[in-house]
């Protein structure tokens, strides 16, 4: 798995618009607000079973109702298909809790 | 918290009209069915941050993709508001992740 | 997978004393009692991502602070080496929290 | 709930000696590691419900196997028992989970 590059990049990201570049780094984040922790913890229940079965994990933070999220192939050095495909998940994770 | 009879049960189980009255006792009792195991226990994590915050908890059974469960009041010895509010946000949260 | 018979079975078993077979169904069965509904929870939890990664999932019951489960093959059509294996995880997540 | 100074203070951090200071803030911290992400995810599920019956919630990062938490209590504007109390018990939950 390489990271993405050009317009294959360019065309990944345009399916995961609610993401944005990390300055600094090859990765995406985007910052989740629910109703409140118990809500956000069940959204995060729901990520870390679809997390466990990729065997891809995210890098995130959370306090309360927020949940801050980073995405980024460890083992290729930077963004790949892997990354898209769980912030398209979270995504529609995060709708279904809102 | 005395159960619901007469006129106020009946108007309580008509906003619930997904769970049924079990037999043989004062009870109601809903099945669930997901998507996947994951999605399932998504769902149970979420119902178990609102049971603990009522202290209110159901008797649940889970295999796979489908969660049976059935809502009582202990203390009170049959069916309560507790049980209808608990079936209503249980109704919700399914449906969110359905 | 084959259900486990014979002396193999009986050895199996005899790793997992807490556990008892099932009247008339090849399946073993044991419940857990724990402090409160949160503990009985989090050891639910901990067994979901076990189950979800060895794709073999439980039966299981809760009410409050106690967890009945029963495990078997079901592609097998009986107890396998597969429930043995769950078996012994679930012990061990058991005792942590106990 | 005022935040804790002096010699209370001082008594109360040599309860939890795993914990440390964090540099220009009134806040504690610690670094949690477990075997995978599904035993550290366990361990924030955990962890999550003894926060929510406390309605006192940590900042914490996770990524794979490690949980990176800070403690200090919002509305005191500082380090308080509550979060000497959650960091106890954060302790021995980790600790069950090692």
């Amino acid at each position: 798995m390489t990271p993405l590059t050009g317009a294959a990049r360019a065309s990944a990201l345009a399916t995961v618009p609610d993401w944005s570049e990390v300055d600094g780094r090859d990765a995406i984040q985007r910052t989740f607000q629910f109703e409140d922790f118990a809500t956000a913890f069940a959204f995060m229940t729901r990520v870390a079973f679809a997390a466990e079965a990729a065997n891809h994990h995210p890098e995130w933070f959370n306090v309360y109702n927020r949940v801050e999220v980073t995405l980024a192939t460890h083992d290729a050095g930077g963004l790949t298909d892997k990354d898209i495909a769980l912030a398209t998940a979270m995504d529609g994770m995060a709708a279904a809790l809102a």
